[in-house]
């Protein structure tokens, strides 16, 4: 369990569902139980106000621009730098790097780290539960270059085995790369440990932060990892934006991404040189309404505090694994003792998809399928799971009305 | 001029600024003329609300989703596939890859297409009116593979040089590249002529088209075009939503871009196999709300008419290039017969930067500087212009108070 928070003042949780309109709505005919935070979490009322106030009001391109409404927007557009290092304790802004999501984040660290530092034989660690944006990537570089993919496995209960990591580092590793929270199992693994241990080997640590951000304080610094990739979409913010954290040094070493405007200094047909970190990685016309929301989706968050988030969402993560582990015939997959916000469970002898069928038509929204993460799945030996993903929004009620229908999808079955 | 339209009702197109918020503000003191639609257009109250009501009511990540709220919110997600096919007149929806931008799409032109299709000595044409994002990944590519730029020249009055173009085609060139419409001089290009004579070479024709889908009904088949990049930031849409059409012939050939989920088919460790196009080129979560936003885009200007929106432009753009060009040492950079909706100018004594400031102090929006594009203003042997950029919610008194604003810098360098 987290640390007991002090001194902090008592959020009233359920009052806070009514910043969220959507949560408000019946579907199907019922009150909206919404469980699939790990796809996407629901956007509070401010900053869906924030957003439509800048594109009715403050819209501009950014960066090139002397007039007023420019600059304006371009202020408006850069403080997610200042509000995300922030956040995750990053020395720096220029360390925080625009993206268009966790996905793009981490083909940015393979496409410009990767191809620059690796070769023929060195080598990747991933894990077995990595997402496939932590998977393909690498797999699309390893092909062209030559380099070698290694794998942590995962134990019955879920969490990486330690020591075959350990056995797997060696002189020949460049990179290791893996996720902070699995979006498939809940876990959450012990990034500041996988770090340290790649540092002996000079070895850069990169991890897939999209899962764990919403749910707990991190600082990037206190855990040493080399790049920490993020969405905006997962943590009360829109979609179609992300940031890649990087340490200064690496970045600057690193050649651009794509190409195109607001990433160059100078541009000739015979010579062109490139920006400073990190417009260098930021080519075109960005996302800047997105930009702006996250920065007020930052602030909602905050303005909460992450550790009341945290404690909040292990209560009814607790809640929910008591309850469904009640379940006749329900197999949890994944037990670890870290879980993070994601319930994660197979029946026998029926499909996850029909699950999620019947718990639709009563209002509750899970996912079911392979989550992005087939490999993990496979090592289960599922070819599906329904997973309930939880956010601090969520109530115990909506936490039994899931044991219900999980209870009323079963009698159609037996 | 566009050939006057018949059978279509007469827009007000005076009352149409009513639909744009951000046009009935006062900008330091004085009433917003916005004349940068170049950079970014404005967006009417109906795609704001539109992209509103989704953030609120309907959000859900997309595609791998059962429930209600996922299966709605991936219909609206998709939509835009349609519409843009019709705007566009492409044969196929599955042309139509959902990117970030024209920037993006062009990148993915040159990391997917190119590199798989270009070698040491084979030849790229690109023009020397290009944007830095048809120039910057093109050279990238070309450093690592070998692949070597030629450039189209360009005359005195702003046009491409065609005699020149024929003389570089050869039989090593295999990609032709080139914008539709210049963002710097407003030059409209013969893509049509262009991509006929690529195509006798067997070269593949690519068009950045960000500055042209905004002005005019644009036609992928009769323009016969193999790739065509689009804004929707630049076309009453939001910021971090894009378009490249590509033939399917070609799209089915060409490998992934970024890795990442729903892009793929199935991913182990061993062996990762990839999804039909247009998913293959889509990894992670996408920017949903733009994309949303965008369909409402399409239908508000297609409500307008393509062909009445150029009508009113050109009837602007005419009454500019004629107010302006009445002042005393103003040099229009840029005098193509072809113009569409940029009129760009430099003063001899004046820096333009100095016009862009005492305009701004007069509530009028100009773009100053380089434009992304130094080689052409090189070519002009200007450092930086003053741009003006007409959208059709312009007036003509927008227009009058831009040489008003012109008149009254120049009083202070006399």
């Amino acid at each position: 369990m987290p640390q007991a928070v002090k001194d902090i003042p008592a959020v009233d949780f359920d009052k806070i569902r009514d910043d969220f309109p959507v949560l408000q709505q019946e579907m199907n005919g019922h009150p909206l139980v919404y469980l699939d935070n790990a796809a996407s979490s629901q956007m509070p009322k401010k900053v869906a106000d924030r957003i439509d106030h800048y594109h009715r009001y403050e819209h501009a391109n950014v960066h090139r621009g002397i007039h007023t409404l420019s600059q304006k927007a371009t202020d408006a557009y850069e403080e997610a730098r200042w509000k995300v290092r922030d956040l995750i304790n990053a020395e720096n802004q220029h360390e925080i790097i625009y993206t268009t999501g966790t996905t793009d984040s981490l083909n940015l660290v393979v496409n410009s780290y990767g191809y620059k530092n690796l070769s023929e034989g060195d080598e990747i660690i991933l894990t077995e539960m990595e997402h496939h944006a932590n998977i393909v990537p690498w797999q699309m570089m390893a092909k062209e270059t030559g380099a070698v993919i290694k794998v942590i496995p995962v134990t019955d209960s879920g969490d990486l085995d330690m020591e075959a990591y350990k056995a797997l580092l060696n002189d020949r590793t460049k990179i290791v790369s893996v996720v902070h929270v699995s979006n498939a199992l809940g876990t959450t693994n012990p990034v500041k440990e996988i770090a340290a241990l790649a540092h002996e080997y000079d070895a850069v640590c990169v991890v897939d932060g999209a899962q764990a951000v919403p749910h707990k304080s991190i600082d990037v610094r206190d855990l040493d990892v080399d790049f920490y990739a993020l969405s905006a979409h997962k943590m009360c913010g829109p979609t179609g934006f992300g940031i890649l954290y990087g340490k200064k040094h690496l970045l600057d070493e690193m050649p651009p991404y794509r190409g195109g405007g607001d990433m160059i200094d100078k541009v000739s047909f015979e010579e062109t040189t490139y920006n400073v970190v990190p417009f260098r990685f930021e080519a075109g016309t960005p996302p800047i309404a997105a930009s702006i929301g996250f920065s007020a989706a930052i602030d909602y968050l905050s303005n909460i505090g992450m550790e009341l988030i945290e404690e909040r969402e292990y209560e009814l993560v607790e809640y929910a694994v008591e309850k469904v582990s009640g379940i006749d015939g329900l197999r949890l997959i994944g037990k670890s003792d870290t879980r993070a916000s994601v319930v994660s469970f197979v029946f026998d002898d029926i499909h996850a998809s029909d699950i999620g069928t019947i718990l639709d038509k009563r209002g509750i929204a899970v996912r079911t399928g392979h989550h992005c993460a087939q490999p993990i799945l496979r090592r289960f030996e599922v070819p599906a799971t329904t997973r309930a993903s939880i956010s601090f929004y969520n109530t115990k009620e909506d936490i039994d009305r899931l044991v219900d229908g999980i209870e009323y999808a079963k009698t159609f079955f037996e």
